[in-house]
């Protein structure tokens, strides 16, 4: 028997609980011995629960026990989530973690830790909640070497878009929406302004390439500057708005990650991708493009993905950790804000004559779009698109709107 | 270092070669180990490869080898592969094969002989190609039970139906040309009779309920009926013609597994899933539903999927296999071809009062469709629908076309 302990009873906490307790049986198969939850670390009591005896305030309570050999973090933010995890891997104990921001921010760090102490450091849930899409990378697809990897990583907006492009919602309303529905905080920033999908394409970006990606080094937006004029546009041009993750390795063997919102074809298989859902483009040169798909978020779903890699602790006491993922420095990352990519431009007070600096382009259409006008580039590089827009302010025009386009 | 056999040298042998030889350092890397092609069985020789010193036509060779741990058989048929693979676990090697046949026909036996020798015997490739998702469901969705799986399963028979849908070509020209551009054999039996399929939702089912499902227990129907009438009328219902496996539990702990053209809704994921590729939904309870999507067949992609194993072989040297997987009888399977479904139907020479038998229906319309009444019923079972059917020939009218709806 393995004996196991939670750190953190939130919504991802009270899940793999559950879970844990519900499913003993199928664990037990799955795991080859029994996973029982000894202690659960949280400030707060929940006297009204089967296993409210189990509950602890103390950390030294779970690292300093012998008998706890995995731990699940499932607490969030950095601290003191890093320093537990730490102490827990140098006192020999397993650790699974849904913790997106310690992973990115310390991943290779704790990854070392890890290896140096024989035991297993996995993070499944950190990305994409309950679709399974590290280990399958790290292993069932471990004859490839990756080239690119896009992704819907972030529920909350992907449900803004939908509702966005399906109903003619304004972000506003739709935001409001989400926040009704309990899909977005109250403070909406870390997942309107890319933040949450910032890190888990650091996460993504550093499995595939092998050197870490810190979220400092990834060129971010939102999609607060999307308007229905933009869904509109875009569907005349056979698209649809997505937030994406995506990352690449550029010639020189550096990475290229950003968040930003794009145009994405309708027979790209993330433009159907949509409400809360998720889903993770992989692109390896033996397999060609691989999609993982499903809820990226939510109670069970993320419990599913920590108390798998749980299970997997177990099945490998002699520690199991992904593969060499070194630590990186600002010199492996490429400015990928600069990357070039084909821009969808609106923009009003100038004509076709005024766009000159854009090359070629494909005037796009909608009802009600007077005063406007709105196109696609051929691919560009920032700096060829801001000497371009600097060019319409220049004709007495301005710019309303500019986004990428998927060209991958 | 790990020294390998490759049994069989077609397009996935050859493929896996390439792989091991042109990834080595990534590979090595992966596996924490070397893998060495030591042998590789086959028939005919290959003098213009650079390592074509290492063909053998004799399998003594390998089996006979203590220094060779780790054999992937990609002949394909039942024979000599069961006999070859048999007496390698034996010998104490793991097996990776991308064998469906041979996993969907001798996958029970096959895992105990593994089981009993304290070594591996992984199949990865024989479900989706370079799709990972026997890993998936085994490791990352441990902590779920599941309640069904549904799939794409065959390339070629997608190919066709996308061509059928989208460009109006007929089932023959369709089959003609899958057949030129090489997606189908010159005896198309195994793909369009549904056969192929038949092998990939066994090893699906036997992976997700823990019980051998054979492919005779499973209710299997091909294309081969599916006119251009029957995909306008599917698109008058908001829906698209697809081949589906589909594996579900009932309520008494059987398994219902068939494969059968299905009519499925636009907004499913499986409706968005265009010419070879393949996608498979499994639904868990705590995930939800999860999609793996991808290159079902090909020869760098199944190969990377069978390297991906050879390499989860080396990094366990005593044995890793998908969990309890145990045989099963005639009797852990329901008869599937009796599930109810709604079900679309279409015939001729009969007017809506004589649909009595079907209850309430929908009636479905397209351009040119004279003399003919399509509609879609509740849902209804085998022996139900027997009888309704039973009743239009009664009435004077014939039956053309009865399909399944796909309600899930």
């Amino acid at each position: 028997m393995a004996k196991v302990a939670i750190m953190g009873h939130g919504v991802v906490g009270s899940g793999a609980a559950e879970l844990l307790i519900d499913h003993a049986a199928t664990i037990e198969k799955r795991a080859n011995e029994q996973l029982e939850v000894k202690r659960i670390l949280d400030l707060r009591s929940f006297p009204g629960l089967s296993y409210s005896d189990k509950f602890t305030t103390n950390f030294e309570d779970i690292v300093s026990d012998p008998e706890i050999t995995i731990v699940a973090e499932v607490m969030g933010g950095l601290h003191p989530a890093y320093e537990f995890v730490s102490r827990c891997l140098a006192a020999g104990k397993s650790v699974v973690t849904s913790n997106k921001e310690l992973v990115a921010m310390k991943g290779a760090e704790l990854l070392a830790l890890a290896k140096a102490h024989g035991v297993s450091f996995l993070f499944e849930a950190s990305v994409g909640g309950g679709i399974p899409v590290l280990h399958p990378m790290t292993q069932c697809l471990a004859a490839n070497s990756f080239s690119q990897i896009s992704g819907i990583l972030n529920g909350t907006t992907n449900f803004i878009l939908t509702k966005m492009i399906r109903e003619q919602m304004s972000f506003d309303d739709a935001l409001k929406l989400a926040q009704q529905l309990g899909y977005a905080e109250r403070n909406p920033a870390a997942d309107v302004e890319g933040l949450d999908a910032c890190r888990k394409i650091c996460i993504l970006a550093s499995i595939a390439f092998g050197k870490h990606i810190y979220p400092d080094s990834v060129h971010t937006e939102g999609i607060t500057k999307i308007t229905l004029a933009d869904v509109d546009y875009a569907a005349d041009y056979g698209c649809v708005i997505k937030l994406l993750g995506h990352a690449e390795q550029t010639a020189d063997g550096r990475t290229a990650a950003l968040v930003a919102p794009f145009l994405v074809r309708r027979d790209n298989p993330l433009s159907v991708v949509d409400d809360v859902f998720n889903a993770i483009m992989v692109t390896g040169d033996a397999t060609g493009d691989v999609l993982f798909y499903g809820k990226g978020a939510g109670k069970l779903p993320t419990a599913s993905a920590v108390v798998s890699d749980m299970i997997e602790c177990a099945k490998h006491p002699g520690g199991m950790i992904y593969p060499a993922w070194e630590d990186g420095t600002a010199a492996d990352a490429a400015d990928a804000g600069k990357q070039a990519f084909p821009r969808y431009v609106r923009c009003a007070g100038v004509s076709a004559d005024d766009l000159k600096a854009f090359g070629d382009v494909t005037v796009l259409h909608r009802d009600g779009g007077a005063g406007e006008l709105a196109f696609v580039t051929a691919s560009m590089d920032g700096d060829t698109l801001e000497t371009a827009l600097a060019s319409v302010v220049a004709a007495g025009g301005h710019v309303l709107g500019c986004i990428r386009v998927a060209a991958f």
